[in-house]
């Protein structure tokens, strides 16, 4: 689809994607799209009558968080995305030839602050990456017996901290806690040694479930919204020293960190994927009648505050062993119900080989093979200062959508 | 404190309590207080200028959840509670007296329904009775060992679902869900076989902070509105599958319990106790220079379908080993934000006696010890059709201040 307004070349933000955020540019935030480095105030659209015909209830875009937008469901919200691409559209004049709205509802993404695009009311993370439970289990436990038993059962899951997600941009400091060293007999207590990045994706329910209520495999990606790129930043030694047996706690809520642009599932669909193999046979309502993962390339890099930086991994979504289609339906299996910005984040994603591992942990095998970096320096783990960018896309013929980057710099400890 | 209305004896809703929730009755949910069996319309009263002079917000009480009351913080809600304790004060006239008003703002118990009192942001369950951890892991693990190496060293805590929490009154489904016997090889599905309630209070968090900061163990008590009784709902048998290594899931968020109203820590203050000895000596940031814990009675209920009825645990929160201001010192070491609203458990408080056990699972000790019920009837764990009842009060010095109950009766699985 070629649009009226320039769309650089590897734009992850192309006519195809249209996703949808909350930016402001010296107003109060609200809901926005962006295309190319364009970002799109889509209340002033409304405001001046393009969504006309849709139905859309007033003042549903000039609102801090989607929540209702998105409540408004598929059948809606898919709309309005197809009529912005009519809009775009290298052939419709009604926005490229109003000069005065253009210039009020489209600014550069220079000139936008991004925020939280939901109120995020419960958030879970997922453990569903085949690789990554591997390696932890080999280094951890047992190289010959690396996945626990229920691992290839369960789309294992643990509820995390809806408070301390954040937006992309947004610093966080190197969280302190209570560790033990192996040969110590009693924890002492200061900032983390082992700070750590998870290269993760997160789904945005966009479908509620009433308490008591489940939602099948095939139903699943009905109802979620669409995806973001997520940070589960991590301090291994706090986890070590207190996550048996009621699983990690301060070592993960501390912050974790989301881009900013939510790409919807319909943007995704050109990019469906099959999942790995599953054997032995999962349980019936875990049964998947087509192919629900979707092949997204990942990367991550470490920026140090005098800019060097490096690619420490690339890896890719489709390696997921358990979909989300999966993970939303064993979530949801008891009865416990999900609401419209519920969040669920996908667990680490690794690939076959080190450098698609996707956590500092695994890509320097617990610090005995360091990253050299372009100025010299060493990381195990990550350090003060260092910035964390993460970013994802997918490209099949030629067509092009991306989340852009979740990017955030680690300040001291306070 | 003697009242114009009528207060009967043993009633957990004193003068010395005055406790807020949200009741309706035929209207809109809003806030309210309750003294003896009478139900209080708050924005009754203040409609009616009762609370001129404290400068509240408008149309404060006339919402829905109490998050905007709670934020005015202790200064004001507590005077609110004050002003409450002057007006139903036996030589008050100023609602006595008024009996339109009187009419419009007081109800009686039995017509009043009463819905969720804050809007939960965040949940977290804590795991603070010794007892209670120390029964666990002589069950399923080591006699001789039965404390993990962390738990003298942290209030042990994980996160739990928000958006399952329930009102007393709400009957919850047997949830459903994949198992594993020891001796079999694969996993199957189904209602669990082993559903059972656990005995907790919970507190509500009552000022917030901000991410990257952390609250003192003094301070704590002050970011506290209040309490209520919890009943953390769990699935044994799910929860044996499917929790090694990141924790329960689906085996507690299919539902939890609550009782309606909030009792506030000024209500709790004359019971306040000394918490068991803390050998080894806890780390800097979790020492207490004063009491922290609370003398409150705390009884569980089986009342079977047919109507029979046994209590099978008397136990006391005063057994707690790590207090509510620990526990939020810990929360927050890191940096982790806590929002106005959000709410922690105390994990099963089991007391050092068999008829104190906090849990089924304890108190039948697995099944091997199964309870005789009045009507001739076993129970290992919980039944269909069965309702769980737990209740909590304080009383000292002739004084009793109360929770009233948290009622759920479980309905079959759907």
């Amino acid at each position: 689809m070629s649009s009226w307004i320039e769309i650089p070349t590897n734009s992850d933000f192309t006519l195809e994607n249209i996703p949808f955020g909350i930016g402001s540019a010296g107003g109060n935030p609200r809901a926005a799209t962006r295309i190319g480095d364009n970002v799109i105030d889509l209340d002033a659209l409304q405001k001046a009558g393009l969504f006309a015909g849709l139905n859309l209830p007033e003042e549903i875009f000039n609102q801090p968080v989607l929540n209702d937008f998105i409540e408004l469901e598929k059948p809606i919200t898919n709309a309005v995305r197809a009529r912005i691409q009519e809009l775009f559209a290298a052939n419709n004049g009604e926005l490229r030839d109003d000069e005065a709205l253009r210039v009020d509802a489209l600014r550069s993404v220079s000139e936008v602050q991004m925020h939280m695009p939901v109120r995020i009311g419960d958030y879970t993370d997922f453990y569903s990456s085949r690789e990554h439970a591997t390696n932890v289990g080999t280094m951890f436990r047992d190289p010959n017996n690396a996945l626990l038993p229920n691992w290839l059962h369960i789309p294992v899951g643990y509820h995390g901290r809806a408070s301390s997600i954040v937006i992309s941009g947004t610093p966080l400091h190197r969280p302190k806690g209570q560790t033990k060293a192996d040969e110590a007999e009693l924890p002492t207590f200061g900032p983390t040694r082992l700070l750590d990045f998870e290269l993760e994706m997160a789904f945005v329910v966009g479908k509620s479930n009433a308490l008591g209520t489940s939602v099948s495999v095939e139903e699943a990606e009905s109802h979620i919204f669409g995806m973001v790129v997520f940070n589960d930043w991590s301090a291994r030694d706090i986890q070590k020293w207190e996550y048996v047996p009621l699983g990690p706690f301060l070592a993960k809520n501390f912050g974790s960190s989301i881009s900013p642009w939510i790409v919807t599932m319909e943007a995704l669909a050109p990019f469906r994927s099959a999942s790995p193999k599953q054997e032995p046979k999962v349980l019936s309502y875990l049964e998947m009648k087509k192919d629900h993962n979707f092949d997204i390339n990942l990367e991550a890099i470490i920026e140090t505050e005098g800019g060097a930086s490096k690619t420490v991994s690339n890896s890719n979504f489709k390696h997921m062993y358990w979909s989300m289609a999966q993970q939303l339906a064993h979530h949801t299996v008891n009865g416990c119900n999900m609401n419209v910005g519920d969040m669920c984040a996908s667990g680490t994603i690794s690939g076959p080989t080190p450098d698609s591992y996707g956590s500092m942990l695994e890509i320097t095998w617990r610090g005995s093979k360091p990253i050299a970096m372009p100025d010299g320096t060493e990381r195990k783990f990550i350090q003060d200062g260092d910035s964390v960018i993460m970013k994802a896309y997918c490209e099949k013929n030629g067509k092009r959508v991306g989340f852009g980057e979740v990017r955030t710099k680690v300040l001291p400890a306070t």
